[in-house]
């Protein structure tokens, strides 16, 4: 009795028994092993290459001999003298089955390949991107049965690759003619499949194996910045990431002074989402220049974004944005071509996934970081807080996940601070008060230095010390506070009540001076009272997000907070809850996300299945409604102290213990009254 | 023992009982009876007028008391007041069944209403257009539950209208927040369904409900002329025509020329592209104008035309179609939308269906010609000839249907004769020619009257006598063999051989002078032998094409002939038979259909259900190539003669004697042959 070979497929462990002479590509088929073919085994792509182990397995039962694959063959051959095939390797769909055998799959050669990400979060993309790459041959057409090249395109689709239905759009339709002659009839097409049950559609068109790959852009589409990474549809790698400004800019600094924009201005909409499109378009050309690949390749783009983004990108007019209830033209995701956005770097019929929106002020960034960070995964209580212009705040667990959002204003980001500026280099970043002293040390971007060490002169030169950045101002109230300058009314205190000459007046407060560069032309970068104010508003709203969500959750602390934004990522944690930006927890429990938006956009942009997760988890968000909450002017007025009036902050005490200081005195508070009115 | 009312609806039959109270709108809704409305039963949209009958009707089995329906309502009243209430009418939503009851639903009640066609066919359209007006009430936004606004519009679709699902585009997106506010949160909203199973797709929205109606255009476009028929989506009527000349003329009388032009011009397709589009905008408005309605309102356009306008409509270069295999690049029907075909005169959303093609040289007017003409619905063996620049030609009956194209080139349509006009005020468009005198009599479009009639003088100064058109030529070459004046090879005699003065020499042939206008500073009106000529090509051409498709059906006869084409319905009977442009068949098995291809897209554009029967139907025809068939040549050279070299033509002695002469010497065989070198 002979019984067919028995097949053991590593690392997945699928196994079964072929007769002889099937080929590894259809045994693993069969299987449902994930082994990439984009040429449907005819030796062409080489995305199938398999390694065959010989010997002995106990594990698995086998003895493997040396000729239980079939010999080398003429295709593989070709394909080593021509490409070179790593040593130990076959091609799947050239290597038949000729014994018991123990095949592995080597990453690079699976569909739903892992790609780790760089930041320190675990969470891996898995690759399954939207648009795949399908070589088929196809046709002649006969004259006595007369078809369409389309349809004849479509039925060796059906037939080679079991797709069982194609649509396509103009653009791509007067391409096909030419590249199906040009190819001899043998053509690589992307397909683009909205969800795992639409009908496919047919985007690109390349005569003979495609081979110089498919690229997606990852777009955050924030109010001051347009951040994109090109990446690699295949390997899910990044090849290039770029940023511009958001030239919308020019039109208002904020959201709301935009949407004000587009309501005083007839037709502001369409100039702001015309200025938009052009910067896309431009960071689209940057980005594929950068990475030395056709535009023509970028054939998916996801966007994730706030709602008023959202709106002027699709060219919506933003107006009902601005007043309650804050309605949305579509909270649903939307799946569209580049062609109806205007997106004309990219090829017409690129598709572009646009993340759903939770509510008018909650969008599709909060919606990435949600996907990004998982809390309705989190067995533990986690706050998520996307700090930007607009702060989004999550907090949930596997119970439950709720949203708001808070208008922290641009303070956070430097703006609105007397020195305040982009994180650029020559920015203070980092800050020390010597609580002795009341001295000084900072860093500044481009330089790992700090100010009293050595060398940090000569490597500041370069850009000069120009300002604070976000990260910069943040550490410097709370290191004020630290050092007994500030009490926690937010007031500082005068030259002669803390004893430094660094704290100097202006007008009736006073400010206290980090670096003086005005003997050789430079600035002088202090914190005035003004800038003290506005971190206090900006953490304040911030907070009162945070106990807002706390309050629908019933709970009175939250097990972590995670910092999420670009920003985020540079936020100490010390400092943030000194400053009593975000809730008493202890230091070991906040974490930094980085761009978990981005990130959120990056997997979308990878993975099909990432978007219908998405689009299911935001239905299930509750979200909370910050603008007319009374409650909320509760919570911010009571969180305007530092670092809060009646919040107990008894993780902090154990780890510092900010001064009992006072600077309040009758003449302060008439000069408070005074600008009261 | 009390029975619930019986209620019986006319003209359907349909019948069933109902507890006292129910509206007769959901009575006719739960029999489904064709009974309209648009606002859901709101007493708004009045499309749901009924007229109950009283008294005894036995045919029913039913008496009608005079309180059969519930009283006469203030919504009603209202109605009646504003807009006034036929005598007699209801509305469907309003009156209640009180007791038994026989309604009657008139035509105008109905949404399948059906439309008796102007034509003298019995086919008539039954409207069940692809779009259609749905009014709604939608929930406002609530912040604390948050959806978008087109999130609560398809809910309200869903819950109203029992549509399951709906999707938009951006253009349509753009709109819908301020005519949500503006009308109140109540809008009525057009959805266009691709077919009965595609997810409608939401096209346009206006505020509260919608009263202006909803058109579509019927666009035929063909190689001359583009001819435009809007039409009224809710009745079915047309409200006005229009043609324009296809500009792409100047790039190429025929399709060939224009094929060439973009083989030899690089971008010259989109040249032609551009120019099309350009005029059918321009015929969009004209014919809006006309109608007196918005642009706006014009939701459906459904194309017919060949397969280069096809291609060249929809900016694909046709160089395929210049050379055998004729390869489409798409043959399916297409649902487009206006914005991708740059159709910016109508709304951008506005629905596009272009019929299938049938094949490289068969295509959407031929498909169209086929779903007005249902060949394959015919008992008897009918041949449908559409004339035009390209000849389609269908045979078939409930058995088979087959097609094919002839090449016939523009003779029949004037152009390439020597006196030849197109069909406009002065052309010769019927003529007849003594047999003894030899002296002709002639009709010019706009007179009815004969020239030898009293009066026609004066009805033809306006225009003067101008030139002849193509059913005039056909006319002339025919009455010139019945009077003995041309033999069977196509040979004019001279004044000698045939004794009339009218014919004179022109080089070595001779010509028939039908009117001399010099002396007055009009024309020489004649027919050549170039034109006799000209004349024998195009009719040859399309009498081997019908025999090739009788060859393949294995008939030597056919039942009847339709001509078709805005031309055939011109072309007289009796004259086409002599000239032997088609298959001998009785006379009165000779009808005309008119614009058969225009009438195909009419019913297209008003019934959902014709589209998806010719998609399904053109798959079933069996598709004859002319071009490369040794046959084609040999029909070709044997129907040169007038009429026919072999076939017998014995219907037609029945009914007309064609004089035996033969005007051949050896002169003019030597001209003869000279010309062939």
């Amino acid at each position: 009795m002979t019984t067919d070979p028995l097949v053991v497929f590593t690392p997945s462990g699928k196994r079964g028994r072929f007769p002889k002479g099937t080929p590894v590509l259809t045994a693993a088929r069969q299987l449902g092993v994930d082994l990439d073919s984009v040429c449907g085994g005819r030796g062409i792509c080489s995305k199938c290459q398999i390694t065959p182990s010989y010997g002995e397995f106990s594990k698995h039962g086998v003895t493997v001999a040396p000729d239980a694959l079939s010999e080398w063959n003429s295709v593989e051959q070709r394909y080593d003298d021509k490409r070179g095939l790593k040593a130990g390797r076959r091609l799947g769909c050239q290597a038949c089955v000729m014994g018991d055998v123990v095949i592995d799959v080597p990453p690079e050669s699976q569909v739903h390949r892992q790609v780790v990400r760089k930041a320190a979060s675990a969470r891996t993309i898995v690759m399954d991107p939207a648009t795949r790459l399908y070589y088929i041959e196809v046709d002649e057409p006969d004259m006595h049965t007369p078809t369409g090249d389309l349809e004849r395109v479509a039925r060796a689709l059906k037939s080679q690759w079991n797709v069982p239905d194609v649509t396509t759009d103009l653009a791509t339709l007067s391409r096909l003619q030419p590249v199906l002659r040009k190819g001899g009839w043998k053509v690589t097409v992307a397909l683009h499949k909205a969800s795992e049950t639409a009908v496919p559609r047919l985007v690109a068109v390349w005569p003979g194996l495609h081979e110089s790959g498919l690229y997606g852009l990852a777009i955050d589409l924030g109010s001051t910045t347009i951040a994109a990474h090109l990446t690699d549809l295949e390997t899910g790698l990044v090849v290039a990431s770029s940023g511009i400004m958001n030239p919308q800019i020019r039109f208002g600094e904020d959201l709301m002074s935009r949407v004000s924009y587009a309501m005083m201005n007839p037709g502001g909409d369409r100039e702001m989402t015309a200025a938009v499109r052009e910067a896309i378009n431009a960071l689209a050309v940057d980005i594929a220049k950068e990475a030395d690949i056709a535009p023509s390749l970028i054939l998916e783009t996801v966007f994730v974004c706030n709602p008023v983004m959202h709106h002027l990108l699709l060219g919506i007019d933003p107006v009902e944005l601005g007043q309650a209830p804050f309605a949305l033209a579509t909270s649903n995701a939307l799946n569209l071509e580049a062609r109806e956005l205007g997106l004309t770097s990219l090829p017409p019929s690129a598709s572009v996934y646009i993340l759903p929106c939770i509510a008018g002020h909650v969008g599709a960034d909060a919606a990435a970081v949600a996907l990004s960070e998982e809390p309705g995964k989190s067995e533990d209580l986690v706050l998520i807080v996307d700090v930007g212009t607009n702060a989004e705040l999550l907090l949930g667990n596997t119970t439950r996940v709720l949203a708001c959002s808070s208008p922290t204003g641009p303070a956070f980001e430097g703006a609105q601070i007397s020195s305040g500026q982009r994180a650029a280099p020559g920015a203070i970043e980092a800050i020390r008060i010597d609580p002795e002293t009341k001295e000084p040390r900072y860093r500044i971007i481009g330089s790992d230095l700090w100010s009293d060490e050595e060398g940090f002169d000569i490597a500041a030169a370069a850009s000069g010390i120009t300002g604070i950045c976000g990260s910069g101002i943040i550490e410097a109230v709370a290191e004020l506070r630290l050092a007994g300058l500030l009490d926690s009314s937010g007031l500082l205190g005068s030259a002669e009540q803390t004893g430094t000459p660094r704290m100097i007046p202006e007008g009736r407060t006073h400010s206290y001076v980090i670096f003086d560069g005005t003997a050789t032309g430079g600035p002088l970068i202090t914190v005035t009272q003004g800038d003290i104010r506005a971190i206090q508003l900006a953490k304040s709203a911030l907070y009162a997000g945070a106990r807002l969500l706390m309050d629908e959750m019933g709970v009175e602390t939250v097990d972590r907070v995670v910092l999420a934004g670009a920003f985020g990522a540079h936020i100490s944690a010390k400092h943030a809850v000194v400053l009593g930006m975000i809730p008493d927890v202890p230091l070991g429990k906040v974490t930094s996300a980085g761009n978990a938006a981005g990130t959120g956009a990056r997997i979308a942009l990878c993975n099909l299945g990432a978007r219908a997760e998405i689009e299911r988890v935001v239905r299930q968000i509750t979200k909370v409604e910050t603008a007319i909450e009374p409650r909320f002017q509760e919570h911010f007025v009571a969180a305007n102290a530092i670092p809060h009036k009646t919040d107990p902050f008894a993780e902090l005490a154990k780890i510092a213990t900010l001064p009992d200081v006072s600077f309040n005195t009758g003449g302060d508070r008439e000069g408070r009254r005074r600008r009261r009115r």
